[in-house]
Parts: C-alpha cells; sequence; structure tokens
C-alpha cells in the first residue's frame, strides 16, 4: 500500500486543522501540545453545553476516555452527534477498557448510539472491545501479531471503521486492508502519554485525509520516527519526552521517507 | 511611560504573593510552575464550597476559561465576589471567548456580575468581548494594530478597568493610557501555555503593583525577555518551554532594563 | 534502623505494581510520570462509578486533595473503602490542609471512615491534621524540626498510621519509630510537584512492602537522590525537572547507598 506520510504531514502544517479533544486530565497537555508542534491547532472543551458548538468549527474529534465519568460520556456523545452531522472523523481512544466495568460500558454505548470513524487501543483494550479473547501476555510476538491482525480486521468489518492497535508493531485495518507499522522506540513505553498523543496525532492526519488508514498510518509513521529521533540523544524519559515535541516540529520530507517503515 | 518591570520583580520576589487561579485543566501546570518559577506562591482551587475562603487569603485572581462549565463560572464568580471583598485583583482570561455561546456568555455574566480588574485575551477574544467587529486576519498588522489600540482602550473605558491583548506586540490600556509592549519570540506562539502562563504573570505583578497597566506591562516584559533568552539555545518547543523556566528564574534586572521594549 | 532503599526499588522494578491515583488537576500528570518512571505502573481514575473496581486491580491508593470537591472526596472515601477490604495501603497527602475548611474537613472526614495507613504533608498541613498548634515559621531550624518529630510521632500513635512531613529534612514516624531523611535539593522546592510526586512514590513504594516507615524513608531516599543527581547540571528548575525523571530512572543500587542519608 502506498501512503504519502511526508505530503499528509505538509498537508497539516498547511491546513492548520482545529482538533476538538474530551479527553483525560492526565495527559490534556500532552495530547494539546502534540497537535500544535505538529502545525494544528487544538482545542479542549468538555461542557455538555459547549461540545456540539466546538466539534462544528474543527475538523476532527478526538474523544478519550482516561478519567471518564458518565457525565464526560454524555458530553463526548453530544460532540460526536455534532461531528457525524459535520461529516468529520471521530476518534476513540479506548484508554483503560478492561479495567473496569465503567470503562466497557462507556465505550460500547459511545460505539452503539454515534458513528466513531477510528477506534485506537493498545492490544488488550482492543481485544476488549471486539470482544475476543485474545492472550495478549505470555506468548510470543508472532502469535500474538497474527491474533491481533485478524482481531483488527475483524473489529473494523463489525463495526465499519478504521481500528488502530499501538504496541510495538502498530497495526492500523480497515474493512478491507490491514497495515503494519514498524517505527517508534521502547522509550515510548517508559513515559506517561505516548498512547494518547498517538490518539491525538491520528486525530490530526485525518483531519486532513478522508483515506483513514492512510491517515491513522501517517500520524503514527511521523510521531513514530520522531521518536526514533528523539530518542538518540535522550538521556532519560524527561530528555525524550522535550526532545520529542522537537523532533516533531522539525521533521522533514527527507527524513520521513528515508525512516518509514510501514509493512503490509 | 516609566515603569520599572525589574523592580516589580523584585517586589514579586521579595513579597511571594498567593495566587488563586481558577484555570483550565489543560495549562493548569504551567499557569502553576511559572508563577513558582517567578518567586510566588501559586494554588489552584475550583470547589465552590471552598473558593472565597482561598481567595481570601491571596493576592490576586486569576480566572481562565479555558475549559470551563456552567459549575465552574459559578465557582469562579464566589472567588471574585470575595476578592472583590477583599480589593485584591481579579484577572480574566477570556480564553476561547468568541469560540462558543458558552464562553462568550460566560465572559459577560462575569463581567457583569463582578468586579474584573484586568481583562485579558488575543485580539479575536478581546474584540468579541469588546463587542466590536474587528478584522484580525487578512488584514495588514499596521491596520490591526491601530484597531486593536482602539478596541482596547475602548473596552477598558467602557468596563472601567485594564485591558490586556497579547499577540506579536501586546497592547495593554486603561482608561487613560495605552502602551505596547514589543518583547516576545515566535515561538512561543508554538507551544500551548504561553497565553495562559501571561494571565497568571499578570496577575502575580498585579499582586505586587496597584497601578495594573504598570504591572501588567512589567509582568508582559519579564515573562516575553525570558522567552527571547530561553528560543537562542532552543532546539525546538520542547527544549524552549523547559529554558522559559530555567530564564525566568535566573532573570536579572541589568537584563530586563537593557532588553525590555515598551512603547507609548 | 537498617532500611535497604535499593532493595526495594529493585522490588518496585521487578514487581511493577500498579498504583491507583484519586489526585489533583495541577500534577496529575507528575504524579503518573515519576511512578512510572521509577517502573511502577500508575492508573488515575475518579468516577464514583469506577474507584472501587481500579482500586481492586491496584497494590497501592494514593489520595492527593489538592483541587478537591466534595463529589471527589466520596469517591476517595470509596476507593478507600475498596483498597481497605483489598488490605493494600492507602496513602493520604492532605495538600493544602489548613488552608480552607473544606480542606480540614475533607481529611477529617476521610480519616474518620477509612483506614488510612500513610498521611503525609508538610510541616504546617501535619501539625493542621494533629491539632496542635505548631510554629513552623519564624522559629529556628531546631526547634522546628524537635516539634515536627513529636507531632509526627504523636499523630501516628493516634491514628494508629505512619505519618510522613517532608521538608529541609523529612520525618517519618509510626507508632514506635521516628526516622529522618536528609537526602534532597533545595530546587525541589522551587518546582510545582514535587510535594505530591513525594506522596505517588511512596505510595509505590509501600505497595511492595509491608512496613511502612521502610516503605516511606525507601521512596523519599530514591526520589531525593534522583534530585540531588539532577541538581548537579540543571540550569533552573525547567532543566531539573526533567533531569529527575532522567535519574530516577538511571538510578542505581551502588549510587543510593553511597548517597543515602537516613537518621534515627
Amino acid at each position: 500500500m502506498s501512503i504519502n506520510a511526508s505530503d499528509l504531514l505538509e498537508k497539516v502544517r498547511a491546513q492548520k486543522p482545529v482538533i476538538h479533544h474530551l479527553t483525560n486530565w492526565v495527559t490534556i497537555y500532552d495530547c494539546a501540545n502534540i497537535v500544535k508542534v505538529f502545525g494544528a491547532s487544538p482545542v479542549m472543551a468538555h461542557a455538555k453545553e459547549e461540545v456540539a458548538d466546538m466539534a462544528s468549527i474543527a475538523s476532527a474529534l478526538v474523544l478519550n476516555i482516561g478519567t471518564l465519568t458518565p457525565d464526560f460520556v454524555d458530553a463526548m456523545k453530544l460532540a460526536a452527534i455534532a461531528a457525524n452531522r459535520k461529516d468529520i472523523p471521530v476518534i476513540l481512544d479506548v484508554c483503560g477498557a478492561g479495567a473496569t466495568k465503567l470503562r466497557d460500558d462507556a465505550c460500547f454505548e459511545i460505539l452503539d448510539s454515534v458513528k466513531v470513524n477510528i477506534i485506537k487501543g493498545n492490544a488488550s483494550e482492543i481485544a476488549r472491545i471486539a470482544g475476543e479473547n485474545v492472550q495478549t501476555k505470555g506468548v510470543d510476538a508472532a502469535a500474538v501479531e497474527k491474533d491481533l491482525r485478524e482481531v483488527a480486521a475483524s473489529l473494523a468489518k463489525r463495526r465499519s471503521c478504521t481500528v488502530v492497535i499501538t504496541g510495538k508493531e502498530d497495526i492500523v485495518a480497515d474493512e478491507s486492508r490491514v497495515v503494519r507499522v514498524k517505527n517508534g522506540h521502547t522509550m515510548m513505553a517508559d513515559i506517561v502519554g505516548t498512547g494518547c498523543m498517538a490518539s491525538s496525532v491520528i486525530g490530526t492526519f485525518a483531519a486532513v485525509e478522508k483515506d483513514l488508514v492512510s491517515a491513522s498510518v501517517a500520524g503514527l509513521v511521523c510521531f513514530e520516527i520522531a521518536a526514533e529521533i528523539a530518542a538518540r540523544d535522550a538521556k532519560g524519559p524527561g530528555t525524550f519526552k522535550e526532545s520529542l515535541y522537537d523532533s516533531v516540529y522539525s521533521l522533514d520530507s527527507e527524513t520521513i521517507n528515508r525512516m518509514q517503515r510501514i509493512e503490509d
């Protein structure tokens, strides 16, 4: 599959889309700032009284249940309805799915009541949403990989959406395709926030590209190449994180084209 | 106009005023930390049950509607009433005014029901609060500048307060004066949080200086000189932001007096 | 008293305990990230509908009242009841106790209705919770030190728990012992968040060590040695904070054993 990540990055920088978030209180700054350093315009708003208005001036909507409450889920649905009406992409980060009944219920309630265009999570979160019993610990990587590709593809078909599973390699699937992104660095798992930021980045690219597999793959490729660059001189997770913002900001087409590792 | 920014910075460091915030969840850490590195003492509290108590032990109150809800606006009013009673300055950052009806309504509700001493926003936010139809995009800088100075002065007169418009150059106006601050660096617009931090800094200086034009100008001058210094060796927005805290912390009178660019 | 901080650090890294937080919105990212760079697994969840479920999959519960509301206090109690039932340690950071009636009431309500295993605060906060009239300003350090050790020991006895007072030197007391930690660096007081992070670190160590004095001391020793290392090359509070994450991440047994300063 031919995905031009560098072209999409240029589109983000040229169009500066507004990305509306209802996200968690832990990584809310990081989600906003990663969108900003990619050249887009983040906005965070969660009051039921304004989410529809805000979604209607945005080019993508990112929902993240990381510190959800029932009220917050209601606001997410109102925002998503406005996004659906305007036909802008809705990304749902099923952060913590599987950990509590509230999180599982919230995910299904959102997925059943509004159109979610991209579902994103790690292996165990997506497995839970897919209703499948995938063993994501204690098995070898190859076996997990195979299972997860099927899980992603199957969930994508059932929900008629794009599914992104992040991990050592990322899986992006829609109803007809499965693509893997092999960029990234282990240090991404040593800090809080890279998973949430990945969803914001995917939302940012989905704002400028209608093909959501291409958008998701391009966003992940750019974010993870930046992480690889940031990790080179980082002395640890603190300096890595600050450098990550620098390297996203400085990312150029030549670097992306040379470093990207996308596989069918 | 003669404003001694370095003297006011020394006053902040000596008095260590408590700055009570009701602010947004995106930049709440940055607002607290910028106040801290300036040598003052930030406190964040938003429960209706305690905001009056907290405002009464503070020396300034900073309100920021960045992620408001109706409940939060109620708490802001209670805090402001306590601040008014104690005669400490109230700063309102009209963050996102113009984006949704909820934000506009909240600003007017606050402005109409309590005394706000300093209204702060960017060009389009202040234009909305001023009820004026200012074209802030697609016109040349000179034309905007002239308009904005008039907008600021007019709003200051109508609301009997100080008005701060931040941007490439900042405008600070009260009922009789208009001052411009020409410090700063473009990289401030490349990260999330500098606008909110500016309001916290203005609040910090307003806590030690009754002349609110002087306080606002001095705060902006110090913050923006620190940004200019931070930008010198920054490799991008990540390292810039960390250096910003360092350079605020290390700011000295000689540097301020040499670098400050204030114009009537 | 013989406390092997480096062994406990290795236990944290090996067991990767889940540390459930109900904390404040200012330093929530820092609390999560410090737990992460220590090698454990932070989770933040505050909805009444899920806190019991989340606490039941955690190995320690950290409560911090920094930006409390009455609803939030209710959620804290529900989480603590679940933690008590599972017999995992509950740490309460009495952040801001003494500042408002709401904070004092919340602390006493929590302490009276659930089992708190470790109470943590600075000198004036703990004095307020102890109901003692300790003069923590304007008196010399020696006098304060003596008073505070007695305050900590007395509160520990009355509440049958461990009490931690952080400051230039930290005091850790239970019903029979008082230990002081003399590590740390003045720059810790120049940024927002080190107090909250200390509570999260104590919770992390309490998750792997049943002797809560040992756990608290070991956590403080490791955190504060990392701070001493971070301060060496820091240009100010911004670079200090990023380096703090790096130095926690890289901390080794030899360094801890050489640098730790624990006194009875």
